[in-house]
C-alpha cells in the first residue's frame, strides 16, 4: 500500500471513530436519554459533529488527495477510495465549522421539539424549529453549490447524480404504474386483516421481533434491538449495528415488518467489506441512501411478505403471538399484503408507499423553491393527501408531523425511499434468475441464500461502485422502474385475484 | 466576572462535554454494547479520553492560570476554581497523551476481560490484563510524582491529601472498633432474614427499585435506572445522572439497597451547584470519592435501613414484592440489618463492610510495593479472607474477581468506601442535632428534609471546599472515626439486644 494512502486511511479512521461516537449520542437520545438532558445532548452532539467535520477537512487530507490523484499507477481500490474521499472533502471544506455545529445543535433541538409536537399534535411547537432547519438547509445547499438549484444540491447529497427533474420523471412513471395497479386492486373485494389488530402485548411483540431478527440472519453479537418513537437503524461500529422498533399493541404487523425492514438495513451494514485494508474508512460505508433502502425493502416486502418465508415461520409466530390460532397461513399472507390508501407512510403497503414519497417530494420542492411557507405546510400536506389518497387528515400528527426527517435536517432524503423500492425490485428480479429455487430455499428457512447473494452483489462492495455502477454490475443494466411495476402487478394479481 | 476566568470556564466546559461523552461510552459499554463491539468501543473511549486530556492540558489553560493566580483581587469562588483547575492541570500535564490513551484502551479491554473472567470463574483470563493495568498504574504514579511512594500518589488522586500511613492509622482504629462490635453481635442469637431470599422476579424488583428512587427523591427526568453486572452511577450531564443495579432473584434486598445506594450518589450529583456561572466546570463536580461514598452510604444505611423510613414504605414494598405478607415491619427491619461476615463486599452489612476495604487496602499496598505478584493474588486474597472473616473462598469469582475496580485501572480507590462510611456517620450525627425530629420526618415520608440538609451542607458546594474543609464546615470538626463507631454501637445494641 502506498504510504500516502495509509496516511489517508489513518486520518479517515479517526473521523469514523468520531462519527460512530456521534451515532451513539444520537441513538441514546432516541432510546434512553432523560427528558431534561436534551439541551446538553445537543451541545455534546454539536461538539462531536464539529470534530468530525474538523477531521474531514484537515488540510493534510487535501494535500494527500492532490498528491495521490497525480499518481500514475493507482489500483482500482485506490481509485475508488480517492473518488469517495474527494467527494466528501470537497463538500465538507465548503461548510464553515460554525455552520456545521449550528446545524448539529439546531437539528438536535428540532428532533426533541418534533417528538413533543407529534405527541401533543401541536404543529406550532415544531414550526419555529422547522423554519430554522429549512433556512439551514438552504444555506447548506448554497455553501455546496451557490449556482445550483437548492433542491438539486440537496438531492445529490443522498443519491449521487440525482436531480429534481430526473426524479420527477421516474416518479411520474411510478405514479402512473401505481395508480393502474391500485385501480385493479380496488376493483376486487378487500382482504381481511382484522386479526392483525388483535391486541398483542409489547413483551410478546418484542420476543417476535427478536425471533424475526434471527430468521433473517441478524448477527446479535454485532447489534441489538431497542424501542423508539420512530424506528431507525444506526451504525456505532463495524460490529455494532443497532436497530429499533416500536410496539403498537393492536397492530402486531407494525413491529414485525418494521423489525424486518430495519434488519435489512443492518444486514447491509454488517456485510460491507470492500477490502480489509479499508476497514473503518469511507470506502467501507454504504454507497447511498437509496441502495440502503433497497436492502430494507427487499427484506421487508419481497422476502418478509412472501408466502415462502412464512411457510417456514408462521407456526412459530402463531405460538408467540397467541392471537392467530384460528388464522391459516394463506389468510395471514393475504392480510400482510393488504393494500389500502392510508395516512402514515411507515405503515403503508408497498403499492401506495410511493405515493407518500411523491407527496413529500413535491412539498420539499415547493419549500426549497420558496413557494411554500412553513405555516402553510399543514394545509398543503392535507390537500395533497386528499388528491393522492382521497383521504382527509384528521390531525397533524397523522399528517405533516408524522416523519422525523425534517427535524433531523434531512431535506432531499425522502426520494431515496422510493428509489430503494425500484432498486430492490431490480435486484430481486436478478436474484431469481441467479437462484432458480429461491422460493424453495426460503421455505426451507434458508434466508442465508438470498443474504449470500446480496452480500456478494451489493453489501460487500461498500462505496467501491457508484449506485448506478453497482446496479449495472449486479443486474446487467441501469436502474429501471419497470421491475418494480412488474413485481407489484404479478404479486397483487395473485393476492387480489384480478 | 474577569475575562480570563470566563476564558478558563469556556475551555473547561468543552472538557466537561467530552468527559460526559466519555461517560456515555462507558455507560453503554456496561449496559447495552453488543459483545463483538468491545474492541471498537475501546478505541472510541481511548480517542475521547485523549481529547479530554488534550483539553485539560491546553497551554492556554496554563497561561490563564498563571495570569490569574497573580491577580490581587480574587473572590472566594474564583480562588476555589483556580485551586481545582491548578491541581488537575498540574496532574494532567505530567501525563503523556500516549499514556492517557493507552490507559483508556487497556482498561476498556481489561473491563471486558474481567467480566468474562468473573462469569467463568477463570482468573487466568484476567491476569494478563491485571498485570498490564498494575504496570500502567505504577507508571501513572511515577509520572505524577517520581519521588513519592506509588501508592501514596494514587491514594491522593482519589482523596486529596491522604497517604497510606494516614489511612492505615484510621483503618487500625476502625478495625478495632469493628471487631469489638462484631464480637458483641456474635454473642447474641442471629436474626432471621430467610424471607429476603424468597424468589422475586426481576420485573417486580425493577418496579420496587423505581419506587425506591422516588422515595428518596431521585428526579427521574434527570436520570434513569438500568441493569448491569456491577452497579454504578455515572454522570452524562448536569441533567443526566444514570444509576444501575442488578437483580438477584433470590435476594430482593440486594437490588433494593443497591438502588438506594446508587440513588444517594445520584442525589449528590444532581444537587451540585456552587454557582450558576460555574455550571459545567470542574468546580461543579464532586469534591472526592469518599465524600461521594458518604452520600450513597448515608442513604443506603442510615436512612434506607432505618425503621423510620420503612414505617412509611414497608406496606407498599410488601405489596410489590408479594413475598413478605407474613413478615411484620420489625422482623423486616431486623433482617435488613443482619450482620454476618461474608465474602462479597457489595453485599456486606455495614459493620463488616470496613473489613472488606482493609483487605483490599492491604493487598493494594503490597502490589504497589512490588511485594505481591499478580499470580499470587488469589492465594493472598483467600488467606486474608480467612484471617479477617474466618471464611474460606470457594472460587475466585467470590474472591479476587468480585470487584470491577482494578479492571478499570482504579488502584487507591477502595479506601474511599470506608472513609465514606466515616464521613456519612459524622454528617448523620450533625443532621440529628440540626433536625431534632428527623425520625418523625422520615416516618412521614419526608426524605426531602434530610435531602435539603445534604443539599445545603454537602451537595451544593461541589468542589468549592476541600473534603476536610467541607466536613469541618458542615459538622464543626475534622473527620473523626468515632461517630461511625458510636453509630454502629448504638444501632446494633438495639438490633441484637446486647
Amino acid at each position: 500500500m502506498k504510504k500516502e494512502i495509509a496516511s489517508l486511511i489513518e486520518l479517515d479512521r479517526q473521523r469514523t471513530l468520531l462519527a460512530h461516537i456521534d451515532a451513539l449520542l444520537g441513538w441514546d437520545q432516541e432510546t434512553y436519554l432523560p427528558k431534561s438532558a436534551v439541551d446538553e445532548r445537543a451541545e455534546q452532539i454539536a461538539l462531536i459533529q464539529g470534530l468530525v467535520h474538523e477531521k474531514a477537512v484537515e488540510p493534510r487530507v487535501g494535500q494527500l488527495l492532490s498528491a495521490l490523484e497525480k499518481h500514475p499507477d493507482l489500483e482500482p481500490l485506490e481509485k475508488a477510495y480517492l473518488r469517495v474521499i474527494r467527494r466528501e472533502y470537497d463538500k465538507e471544506t465548503k461548510l464553515p465549522p460554525d455552520f456545521v455545529m449550528e446545524l448539529a445543535r439546531q437539528t438536535s433541538l428540532a428532533q426533541a421539539a418534533w417528538a413533543d409536537a407529534r405527541r401533543t399534535n401541536d404543529f406550532a411547537l415544531f414550526a419555529p424549529h422547522l423554519e430554522k432547519v429549512i433556512e439551514l438547509n438552504k444555506r447548506l445547499a448554497n455553501y455546496i453549490n451557490p449556482h445550483g438549484r437548492p433542491y438539486d444540491v440537496l438531492l445529490d447529497l443522498y443519491e449521487e447524480g440525482s436531480t429534481e427533474a430526473g426524479i420527477a420523471a421516474i416518479f411520474a412513471q411510478m405514479k402512473a404504474d401505481t395508480l393502474k395497479i391500485l385501480s385493479k386492486i380496488q376493483s376486487r373485494p378487500q382482504v381481511d386483516d382484522s386479526f392483525l389488530h388483535r391486541p398483542v402485548s409489547a413483551d410478546r411483540q418484542a420476543r417476535i421481533s427478536l425471533y424475526l431478527m434471527d430468521a433473517v440472519g441478524f448477527e446479535k453479537d454485532k447489534g441489538r434491538l431497542d424501542t423508539v418513537a420512530h424506528p431507525f437503524t444506526t451504525t456505532l461500529g463495524k460490529s455494532d449495528i443497532r436497530i429499533t422498533t416500536r410496539y403498537i399493541e393492536d397492530f402486531l404487523a407494525s413491529s414485525m415488518f418494521s423489525t424486518i425492514h430495519e434488519s435489512g438495513h443492518a444486514l447491509y451494514e454488517m456485510g460491507i467489506d470492500p477490502d480489509p485494508e479499508y476497514s473503518g474508512t469511507r470506502l467501507a460505508e454504504p454507497v447511498s441512501m437509496a441502495i440502503h433502502e433497497s436492502q430494507s425493502r427487499l427484506w421487508e416486502n419481497m422476502i418478509g411478505r412472501s408466502k415462502a418465508f412464512w411457510e417456514r415461520h408462521y407456526a412459530k409466530i402463531q405460538e408467540m403471538a397467541g392471537t392467530l390460532d384460528d388464522v391459516d397461513l394463506d389468510s395471514f399472507v393475504l392480510a400482510i399484503n393488504k393494500v389500502e390508501p392510508s395516512l402514515i407512510r411507515t405503515e403503508a403497503d408497498e403499492v401506495t408507499y410511493g405515493l407518500h414519497i411523491i407527496l413529500r417530494f413535491e412539498l420539499e420542492s415547493s419549500i426549497m423553491a420558496d413557494k411554500l411557507a412553513v405555516k402553510d405546510i399543514p394545509e398543503a400536506w392535507n390537500a395533497k393527501t386528499k388528491e393522492l389518497f382521497g383521504l382527509d387528515v384528521p390531525n397533524n400528527s397523522s399528517g405533516c408531523l408524522q416523519d422525523i426527517h425534517w427535524s433531523m435536517g434531512s431535506f432531499g432524503y425522502f426520494p431515496s425511499y422510493a428509489l430503494g423500492n425500484l432498486y430492490a425490485a431490480q435486484f430481486w428480479h436478478q436474484m431469481h434468475k441467479d437462484i432458480p429455487d429461491l422460493e424453495a430455499q426460503l421455505t426451507a428457512g434458508k434466508t442465508s441464500v438470498p443474504l449470500a447473494w446480496l452480500r456478494k452483489n451489493v453489501h460487500c462492495h461498500g462505496s467501491f461502485y457508484k449506485p448506478d455502477e453497482l446496479v449495472k454490475k449486479a443486474t446487467g443494466e441501469g436502474l429501471s422502474p419497470r421491475y418494480f411495476a412488474e413485481y407489484l402487478d404479478n404479486k397483487y394479481a395473485a393476492v387480489y385475484g384480478y
